[in-house]
């Protein structure tokens, strides 16, 4: 049965990601594999979770169980906005919508402000979700080069300079200017790089300048092991600027307590809240309230902090062990180097010309260890020499053996 | 902080149903309320939740609390197609996909079929979040009228011969005709009424002879407590026919186990599940694998039918006393009807003009019962003497009492 003619433009512009079937590649028994994404299993709370549900399904279950406000469970806003509070942010209840989880949020931020032929400005690698869930609006990217400090914010004043030149003003400005940048300031994915302090606030008056819009994305906030913890732009603003709320911060629960609960929120000016209700209304009607109950508990009871110390601990001794088997495994032609991250789940791998990551791909699974060709991360292509690599899930002796298989295999490329 | 001139076309569209606003009206105490669309809390099976909440996270946690695979985990997705079977539909894995619950359902059909202008043809009344998942994508309806057989299927022969005759041909046709048309057979929200069998037959042969896509809606049918069970669409087409998948089924476990779970399923056509798992891995990634293995236990364990068997016990005795005091306590002015549904959450009702449903909303609820007016769910206006009463939610005592008061009031105003 003819169905392909049938598909709305958006579909017929979809594909099955690339990327996702090569991870399937990477499921084979004996490979090491440093290409997913996923939290490490072993720091989930899991009897803290056990004894969570069963105390929300003896006391609430009717909350548990039925629908909830779309805006999410009023005690768990309440819960997020102290949550946030502890961390820097002072947000009211209504600058806070619940959601199931940030690939939600991000779609929901595209549903809302993308139309076909808009532009979004990224960092140069960003997350494949973000990049998929805009895409299918139907945009253009803007992608900005970074360095070891994060985004270029002297490179995004240059475009957006550009673009003001044509861009006329009032409503039409708005639509003819990027309609938002979209950054992960911290251990970003895919790169680990963390954007500097003084960044932070050369890009917050940028867009001030421009009027530009900011999505922050926040998943691995709370996961740092080193360094010290730098202030979200939403807390920033805060402090100086033109009293706007110009940022959207993207929240989840998937880094710090499980990713199965399918559970996040967004924080923004009270205007942008009340059209991610109207358009989440549409979209699912609400977040589960179990998983809403479980997470309420969780912060209730203080227990979070616990679990967000194990996932540190863990992510700590994971990426020391990462770092240490490059240091001293590793050849190091000129031009090889990586970053090291300072939280988060991912550092970045960057090959000397002409090494070509994508096509080392399979190689590299005949030797069994995995990675993520980098050129998937650049919205308008290229960063062919360039690979991630996953710390979170494998354990320290994956690691160490999984460099080794690696190393071994640039050695041979590389002749040295 | 300027945000208006910022929003997405579909985002300027949206606004807050004015349904949600009205039942926030409800709440007070001592109000009777027929208004909501919620499932009877006592038939949550609380006990068997909880039990097997703890099995899961003691056997699997480290499935239950990490992603899965977008499709839905690969055990649930094997039972679900023995559940089906064993109601009459035989699908293959590849025909199904696990999804947040049917709200999510209805959004990806829109993301995967509809572009703006395009036209959808409804029921008329058709269910709220339906029309309102749909028109976010820009679109028209064709609502086609209804008698105590359900959709005229001579009115819709009529209509889509009127859209053919300028339609065109090959990709331009499919582009041109309505995308699909969508339908709840069974207890139609908001009517009540069921598509008899001959006029499911009738339906599939008007989508045959126009090549017409089927968007069926299964979310009462497990609530039936009165007169035969009936075959679904999805099960017909696959008796007779051209062979073709054109029913796409949308089922969810919100009326059957609990909706706060956000858990439902979709079978099409394998090349629209695999548009769906691409549209998916943008909107949300995955469901709940928490929610997915609570869903899988219950199906293993047989328990899910002393679920759906304990619900439909609770619905009929609701159903009996919302129709014993209708017959009992409402006056009979000409014109003024309701419908007797075999299942299914909802009644309706009809006033005799006059009068005016809408108007009357505000003079019930000062007499401390509510509804929600008829014409909400008319996608092109109209049905102002309508209105939906739900049976599920509030207890029998409440019900009688409800009807009391409504019909108190329907008495002062036609006089009799």
């Amino acid at each position: 049965m003819e169905m392909k003619g049938r598909f709305s433009i958006a579909a017929k512009r979809m594909s099955r990601s690339v990327i996702r079937e090569l991870l399937k590649l990477t499921n084979r028994p004996g490979l090491i594999s440093f290409a997913g994404g996923l939290p490490y299993p072993g720091s989930f709370p899991v009897e803290g979770i056990r004894d969570i549900c069963a105390r929300v399904l003896s006391e609430s279950p009717h909350v548990a169980l039925q629908y909830s406000a779309t805006e999410g469970l009023p005690e768990l806003r309440d819960l997020l906005v102290g949550f946030l509070s502890r961390h820097g942010l002072a947000v009211g209840r209504e600058e806070l919508i619940v959601t199931s989880a940030s690939q939600q949020s991000l779609d929901l931020v595209g549903k809302i402000f993308l139309d076909r032929g808009d532009t979004v400005i990224t960092e140069n690698p960003s997350y494949l979700g973000a990049l998929s869930a805009f895409r299918s609006y139907g945009v253009r990217f803007l992608p900005v080069e970074m360095d070891e400090e994060g985004l270029r914010t002297d490179l995004l004043a240059r475009e957006l300079k550009e673009c003001k030149s044509s861009a006329g003003s009032g409503e039409e400005y708005f639509q003819n200017m990027p309609k938002f940048l979209y950054t992960i300031p911290d251990f970003q994915n895919p790169t680990g790089v963390t954007l500097s302090l003084a960044r932070r606030r050369e890009l917050l008056e940028v867009a001030e300048e421009y009027d530009l819009l900011i999505v922050e994305d926040v998943p691995y906030k709370w996961l740092r092991f080193a360094g010290e913890d730098l202030p979200m732009l939403s807390a920033l603003e805060r402090e100086s600027g033109d009293g706007g709320r110009r940022v959207i911060g993207l929240y989840t629960f998937s880094k710090i307590l499980s990713p199965g609960l399918r559970l996040g929120w967004v924080t923004a000016d009270p205007a942008v809240i009340d059209k991610f209700v109207q358009a989440k209304q549409a979209v699912d009607l609400c977040t589960s309230s179990l998983a809403q109950s479980i997470a309420a508990e969780f912060l209730k009871s203080g227990e979070l902090e616990g679990a967000i110390r194990r996932n540190r601990q863990a992510y700590a001794r994971k990426a020391k062990a990462m770092l240490e088997a490059l240091e001293s495994e590793m050849p190091r032609p000129p031009g090889l180097c990586w970053t090291v991250p300072q939280g988060g789940m991912f550092l970045w791998l960057i090959l000397p010309e002409p090494l070509d990551a994508d096509r080392l791909f399979m190689e590299a699974l005949e030797a069994n260890v995995a990675y993520v060709v980098g050129s998937a991360f650049y919205p308008n292509g290229g960063g062919h020499s360039t690979m991630r690599l996953n710390f979170s899930f494998p354990s320290e002796e994956e690691i160490r053996e999984g460099i080794r298989r690696l190393a071994a295999l640039i050695r041979r490329e590389t002749g040295k």
